[in-house]
């Protein structure tokens, strides 16, 4: 029966064994002290003798439980038996056991399979499927339903530009960008409140820390609301829900990165300003008119938040028409969409979107658009579709801001941009 | 405040607001009765005039409840006020408020977006819905850790055939098959126990009622097992906690179906056969000599597990080597893998891995595979790779045969196949 690394001292004077990899190894004399590491922790292995092993090697030991007070954890086990699982090699591209905050994110990513043995490195995933777990369970205490809908579109909702193309029997078919016409669909269908986690893909050529080609989207939509301060006020339900969530399975990894989550009380502070007044709070603390909310004007109105809320997150609503897609409900020139920027990052875009047949049909030559072109979308709308809206947010983008990453590319398991397509 | 349909019955004598589709309109002299469909059921209005309302339209509408034991549920709304939310067009291509089990799937999937306003059809998607809750929640049980991988690959584990070629900037990229390396490089990594849920792509030009090309893959990857035989122990533990939530959560709809899930006492009855005998077994039954298992000798092991061990399911494993990927581990001419058939189907394939890199580069050319074709993958087991395995289960065949569907397409949202990419 295998022990793991966090459950050593509670078998303290009695045997245990131990499977896990070669962390590091010291010797002193005739006795040498293993560090192993398993998914839990690591704990020290006592051997007089010396090793062959090398690091990163799998080991399976057999030992008694001794207290240390020198050892991590305050105990260490004196090995009795012990069995090599499988070598390792010594030319090891990255040093697993040190610390990798001083190596490049590029270095670290062309080496992305042992970089990922480093435990700091791993244990941003402990994050990230904590969030998967919150954001579903919160949605699902809602009574909504989760979703998969198809990657393979026949053409975007949002015309051709921006998707990967693909080579499916005879025909040419894309990517999808979201499936914001799936989740609208199954509103429509009566299931009224969906989520869906699935990837989805833009074939931008940026290169910024904030971009990636291939992410995960938490999308969500719902039916029978009034208009988008509903859904900000649905998200920070599940973004409480997400925190709460993190904060309690994963407080060593938050103490790990230096990090913390908003609490409940200051995430209900969230200030929500529309457009315009965000456009002039930026430009009043960056001193420089602005056409458009600039990524350097977005680390100034979360500064703003911080500052004058309490809390390093801020809602914008009434987006400009032009500049969301032709399905967002409209408000005169403005429109009922929002984002949500926390800790200088856009998380979240969503808004009310067009139910009526009509307002569609009517909306679409502004955008340059034809019915022929969006035939089965208009379906969902030409047979009842009730008032509704949603919302997605970036899981990469949220593991980022929650951790205080750098770069959007670390909290991916294996990114995708525009040079690097493996492993 | 809104009210559901299934929640009217608590506000008998009282006055409620509901909202939804016109399910169904009859009139007798100069009274109305009109069924409101919601995301919890059906519910019957009474209006004192005759109603312009088309079905598929999307109403909100107040009145008082009345008891009527004729009513669905036993109560009715009497209606005070209403409001056209959204009008439906006249023409419904498939008729909504019917039993759809007369037409075709094809004339079902080529009218998709209206088909799944049937509540029997949509009603599919609950089962789907729970599937997923239970399969991540009984695994984070266990301390697995969610995963998400890319599903853009340079080139397959398995060779380039039956890969869909993506146009990735200038590069041609594939889409991925399943999460196979990447599953088994985070058990390497440390993790051991991970799971993923995603989508997974086969190009291949079948179009059976058990192919998808493009479907759900519920993947389990774990590290420090001895045999394949833990594997399937805890497939039955993951399909036991499956049941059970689908069982406790979608009653209903299984009684729609007319469909049972097993007890925990039936699964644990799963037999464990070889490959060999499953051949035997099947042949027998079928009165003809086997070279492989064929669908129909898929069906004829689970009539004999039905008959013998009193559980539609039944383990094959030892599946001969050559027709296991590579990656399987050996066991003289046979392997160390299993498949679950279950109601008649193949809804999982599973085994342990090699994990030792000599193992691994001595066995590549048996399989005409180069060391520097599958450099990246090699790196996993170069620097110390535990024993390990998994299996994956297919969505939509798995809701497919907790409901007794006669296709797989039916427990697709937006199927995909080779003449079908929308909508």
């Amino acid at each position: 029966m295998r022990t793991l690394a966090r459950d050593v001292a509670q078998h303290a004077g009695g045997q245990v064994t131990l499977s896990g990899w070669v962390h590091r190894v010291r010797e002193l004399g005739a006795i040498s002290f293993v560090l192993l590491r398993d998914r839990s922790g690591v704990v020290q292995l006592v051997y007089q003798e010396k090793v062959p092993f090398t690091l990163e090697s799998v080991i399976s030991v057999s030992g008694e439980v001794a207290a240390n007070e020198k050892a991590p954890g305050g105990f260490e086990v004196r090995v009795n038996s012990s069995e090599l699982l499988a070598p390792a090699e010594l030319d090891l591209p990255l040093a697993v056991n040190q610390d990798l905050d001083a190596v490049s994110i590029d270095a670290i990513l062309d080496q992305r399979l042992i970089a990922l043995r480093n435990p700091k490195l791993r244990k941003i995933f402990a994050v990230q499927s904590a969030i998967l777990e919150h954001f579903a369970g919160y949605l699902r205490s809602q009574d909504f339903t989760e979703i998969k809908s198809s990657k393979l579109i026949g053409t975007g909702t949002e015309g051709g530009t921006g998707l990967f193309q693909v080579d499916y029997f005879d025909e040419k078919v894309y990517l999808a960008q979201s499936p914001q016409f799936y989740k609208q669909a199954m509103v429509a269908s009566g299931m009224e409140r969906v989520f869906e986690i699935g990837t989805a893909y833009r074939a931008e050529k940026h290169d910024t820390p904030r971009h990636l080609n291939e992410y995960v989207s938490l999308d969500v939509e719902i039916g029978f609301i009034e208009d988008e301060h509903e859904l900000m006020d649905l998200e920070l339900e599940i973004l409480a829900a997400i925190f709460a969530g993190v904060s309690a399975e994963c407080g060593e990894v938050l103490e790990l990165y230096g990090a913390t989550v908003p609490s409940r009380q200051e995430l209900n502070k969230t200030p929500r300003i529309s457009h315009d007044e965000a456009k002039q709070i930026a430009a009043d603390k960056m001193g420089r008119r602005l056409f458009e909310i600039s990524p350097e004007a977005e680390r100034a109105l979360c500064d703003w938040a911080a500052a004058e809320h309490g809390v390093e997150a801020v809602f914008v609503y009434g987006f400009p028409r032009k500049k969301r897609p032709f399905y967002t409900y409209p408000d005169d020139t403005k429109t009922r969409s929002f984002d949500l920027l926390f800790r200088g990052l856009e998380i979240t875009t969503g808004g009310k979107r067009i139910h009526q047949y009509a307002m569609l049909l009517e909306t679409l030559p502004r955008f340059g658009l034809t019915p022929e072109g969006l035939a089965d979308y208009l379906q969902i709308f030409r047979y009842g579709c009730p008032p509704h809206g949603g919302f997605a947010i970036g899981l990469e983008r949220l593991t980022q801001k929650i951790l205080g990453l750098q770069n959007v590319k670390q909290a991916s398991l294996f990114p995708r941009d525009r040079r690097r397509i493996r492993p």
